[in-house]
């Protein structure tokens, strides 16, 4: 797969799952909301901050980030670490009209965090082969970009064309 | 939700996600084909001796298997452990006409093997809530049944109703 097809792959797909080791020591899974992108490296996930993956993560910040396209036969997995974030900056990106339903307090709300998946090796996977993605590759898919609402984007462009 | 519900959601998925610890160490995910089940408890898997995630689970067992139905915002995660299965049996089971294309040594080739996954706790979510599956639950779902396609019983009963 070519690097335009993965970042298409992840604009596309809506949801993720980030892989996890819990408090338990389990490896566990949660899907997860996850449209903010910067390139293949970065991405971003609004949650709640006393949900059981947050708690995991602040604890052992080792993840994975899966995207997938089932119909494509397609599959991403993303390999590195976790950060929660909980600067206004992320929180006001994120945010969406009606989000007060989740977070009563609004941006501002202390239950409201951003977790920053930042990858630093990658695994694909299609029904043509399989590759991997270096840290170099990875960072070098940044160049020039800032976080974008990926799905947005793509549903725009697929409107358009 | 009830444990009919759980038992269809897993059912009617086609794939899971299977969460491990991969021989770097890392969190890792990789989606499998997972139609086979006996309960909430067991889960069969085919795939690839040689590949990596096999190899990584001979290595480290513990793992978890992720079932969602996206359209239903329904997720199940459950935590055990990974049993490679090279008995005839299971290969036998799990075989299906044209599999040769992937094992071209046919139900004994060395390269075809089955993951069993044994559950022994659980999480579910759904828009309405959450709740957890003990290992008694897990045990109980399984009381009476052998293991079944559900996927194709499930498409049989969606025929018929």
């Amino acid at each position: 797969m070519t690097h335009e097809e993965l970042l298409s792959l992840v604009d596309r797909a809506l949801f993720a799952e980030i892989g996890y080791t819990d408090e338990q020591g389990r490896q566990n899974i949660r899907k997860v909301y996850c449209v903010w992108h910067k390139g293949l490296k970065h991405h971003l996930i609004s949650t709640n901050t006393s949900s059981a993956h947050v708690q995991s993560l602040l604890q052992n910040g080792n993840a994975c980030l899966y995207f997938s396209d089932d119909a494509a036969f397609a599959g991403l997995c993303l390999y590195g670490r976790a950060e929660i974030r909980t600067e206004r900056a992320y929180k006001e990106m994120l945010w969406n009209p009606g989000d007060e339903k989740y977070y009563p307090q609004g941006i501002d709300d202390p239950d409201y965090c951003v977790i920053e998946f930042i990858a630093d090796a990658g695994r694909f996977y299609r029904f043509d082969g399989k590759g991997t993605l270096s840290a170099e590759a990875l960072t070098a898919s940044c160049a020039g970009r800032e976080y974008e609402n990926g799905y947005a984007a793509s549903m725009q462009s697929g409107a358009e064309s």
